[in-house]
């Protein structure tokens, strides 16, 4: 395993880079934009999926599949929507190709152009509230809880591996409703359930907020969002959950017969994360000496490794390994038992200690002799010399402590780097140290848009119940009610 | 649910399309040949992926991601490929909309045009290799053993939900090896593993074989399929598995030093199983009272319907069916209890049975006094009265025993429509009845290409390893060593 790769305090955003590469996660493709997510990677991303699905079908929702293309037209029917989204987008406008006339390669056929283009979803509220207009009659249809797994495209013009890609993988919640309250309140439970999910499986602490209008959804009548810190003192959106009112089912007509027997839209909410979540991971936790994972969503959980001589000395720990990984898949742990020949143990350490494996467990003749094993963690470097007997017990508390310890860490560097400021001077001096910055703002979209000019930062978040707090805008001294949270971010 | 639709002897494909929709399965769309997968049939190919899944990761396989797009340049590159795939796809040319001068709606911005154009991929073969290129140095990189689930596009002209789509879904494995026979031992593989799912699972009988020249994969050098029969006598591909040997290999320049030391071209395989599975499973089974399921992939395996004509009853059927329940799902069989108000008992039966509900229970206040419950199978649509005592075990044993009923009723269909043939004249008349005709044919694409334009039939496969018997073509009576399976097929 390489380990010739930039340190974060060297270069960030380079050391972000390599690790993705060298981790085996995920490489650029040799279509701009577009990356391939690696075995090592998409494992990591189908345990997400696996956790986020239960949560979704707990909360009663259940899946579906809606069209890869949208036309063209539909995207001028919700008037910001089409301003959000139409200016990154992947047009198809024919459906062959003929071989070119100079025998070389294949053109695209002239004869073969679309009479409307289609729009390579960039996400799908559009086509889904088209369809939905023949699902919903009456409120007795409602309310219609239905999620989608699927791939979707934004024409990003600069692509970061995981955090910024053309293509992306992610789930869209698309909800109806018969009252806004219920909508609402459907918004705000999946920005619980994100959440929920963010803290205890990915151990990333999050802010939960709404966005300011110059940050709100295309379409949104209130985004939701949860906030991460990562590790160079940027602020990172890692889901959102949107109430869009009544504005797509005006846009596509979609009408219901209330209780009261009158014709009323139908209320709409949007929700989703994608695998910008690995992006967010990544930065959370990692370290200069490779990926470090939360043992919940980490594809191998223990590594076990053999030291051996000779071949006899092998068999001997592979027969005395073979209980240990039975009792540790017995408690659901994920156990990988590298006994292969010809690769040193140092570069076995090395290998999993770069993978982000939790725990590592190494045994030998004189350990077997001893009825012990040396136990590595993965997130703080420590070893130590544990007996066999009930080594199982040891190893899944270690991975519960493992669990809280990352969280725990991301959380106090969180707390470390939130500051409040009340003057510009104060502002721009906390921006530069990273993180956080609680600040008054006057609450209009001008004074945003100019502080994004001056900075880069934007706000990140409204807290949802704001502690009230009279103050003055940093930028124009006007009123404030209470503070918003500013950083620069992903 | 409306009962109003075509019947299997009336109309076949019309009964088959009423199904679909009528289950709530599927619909078509706003954009022409992609179909809205809805959350009742989502479920069924949900099932039908968890359990494929865990077939592919036991034969050693990882999940992974490729891009969607694929540059034009990469089809020319394997000259059959291109010809079989060139003809149907959706081209990306441009990356931008804008606001129309003329202020109505969007227009593809001009100045947005890409350099190359991009295919939405009908298969990602080419992708691939092109990725493998950097993975691949020497034999130890092999073999590598991948599989991603992806959307694919086809632009198919005449399209049938799930059947034949524009777009669809599947899953795609894509294999490296040292060595011809280890491919061809990998696509042999899953192969079976293909075959074992359809029967086991889908109660699906299917035929293993080799495709003839004109009917192989655009690319392969040998393709294997399993093919099924529907109850109409046309036969289904269901899945194919193919062995590419060093074609995409040398397009795409894929070299590893083997273990003499020597740079060869790796050899390749791919296997896929599309949505169109769901198209197979709902015609294999189902009948004029609705879909029919097999047990393995049914969403929900048993209703459980309360008989009651006062709230006091149906509290006191609540209370006694809770037991039930519980000692169902013990034993992992999923229940739904509908004791919905405002729906009549024989609403819901009705419901159940064109769902294809596998077993419905029904339990009124005399059944309780009775200590029995009335049990009725979807397959043979017979009912029986059973002593609540035990029933989970009646129930679990009756569900395996509907599982084989379907199979061996789809097994025993199938073996009435093979027939044996010799001459033309029995050929033509095979073919009208329906079925697989195993002929002699001369071994020549042209012979099968003149069958094909005069009888609309193809052959469905070659045995693996045929029955040695000298016999004529049909056609042209020239020699021919063992019978070919033909048929006319969806």
């Amino acid at each position: 395993m390489a380990k010739n790769f930039s340190s974060r305090a060297e270069n960030y955003s380079q050391w972000y880079n390599d690790l993705v590469i060298k981790a085996d996660l995920a490489e650029n493709s040799a279509v701009r934009g577009c990356m391939v997510i690696k075995p090592y990677g998409y494992a990591i991303w189908e345990k997400m999926q696996q956790v986020l699905d239960t949560k979704f079908k707990e909360t009663g929702h259940e899946n579906a599949y809606f069209p890869l293309f949208i036309p063209k037209s539909f995207f001028s029917k919700e008037a910001s929507h089409v301003e959000g989204f139409a200016k990154e987008c992947a047009v198809v406008t024919h459906y062959r190709l003929k071989n070119s006339p100079d025998g070389k390669g294949v053109i695209v056929d002239p004869d073969a152009k679309l009479e409307e283009e289609l729009i390579v979803r960039p996400t799908s509220e559009t086509i889904i509230w088209d369809t939905y207009r023949n699902w919903i009659q009456s409120y007795r249809d409602l309310p219609i809880l239905v999620n989608q797994w699927a791939n979707v495209v934004r024409w990003e013009m600069r692509t970061r591996l995981f955090l910024r890609t053309a293509e992306f993988l992610w789930q869209e919640g698309h909800t109806a409703h018969a009252t806004a309250d219920e909508a609402l309140a459907e918004a705000r439970q999946m920005l619980d359930v994100y959440a929920d999910f963010a803290e205890n499986w990915m151990a990333v602490p999050v802010r939960k907020g709404v966005k300011s209008p110059n940050e709100r959804f295309a379409g949104a009548v209130e985004t939701f969002c949860i906030e991460a810190m990562m590790q160079d003192g940027k602020a990172l959106q890692a889901g959102t959950s949107h109430f869009l009112g009544q504005n797509f089912a005006k846009a596509f007509d979609v009408k219901f017969l209330n209780k009261q027997n009158q014709l009323d839209y139908v209320w709409a909410t949007s929700w989703g994360v994608s695998t910008r979540l690995m992006g967010a991971l990544i930065m959370s936790h990692s370290d200069d000496n490779g990926l470090v994972l939360p043992p919940r969503l980490a594809p191998i959980q223990v590594a076990i490794i053999p030291i051996f001589r000779k071949e006899e000395q092998l068999a001997i720990i592979d027969d005395a390994v073979k209980p240990i990984i039975a009792a540790l898949r017995k408690k659901g742990i994920s156990v990988k038992y590298d006994n292969r020949d010809g690769l040193t143990p140092g570069w076995k350490f090395n290998e999993y200690e770069f993978k982000g494996v939790p725990v590592r467990i190494a045994i030998g003749p004189r350990d077997l002799e001893n009825g012990t094993a040396e136990v590595a963690r993965r997130d703080t470097l420590t070893k130590e010399i544990i007996a066999l007997e009930g080594i199982e017990e040891y190893v899944a508390n270690l991975l519960e402590e493992i669990q809280s310890n990352l969280f725990n860490k991301a959380a106090a560097y969180r707390e470390e780097n939130t500051r409040s400021v009340n003057t510009w001077e104060e502002f721009e001096a906390a921006l530069d140290k990273g993180g956080f910055v609680a600040a008054h703002w006057d609450g209009t979209p001008e004074t945003e848009q100019k502080i994004k000019e001056m900075t880069k930062a934007t706000i990140r978040f409204i807290p949802i119940n704001p502690e009230p707090e009279e103050g003055k805008c940093i930028l124009t001294g006007n009123p404030s009610p209470h503070r918003v949270f500013f950083a620069r971010a992903y």
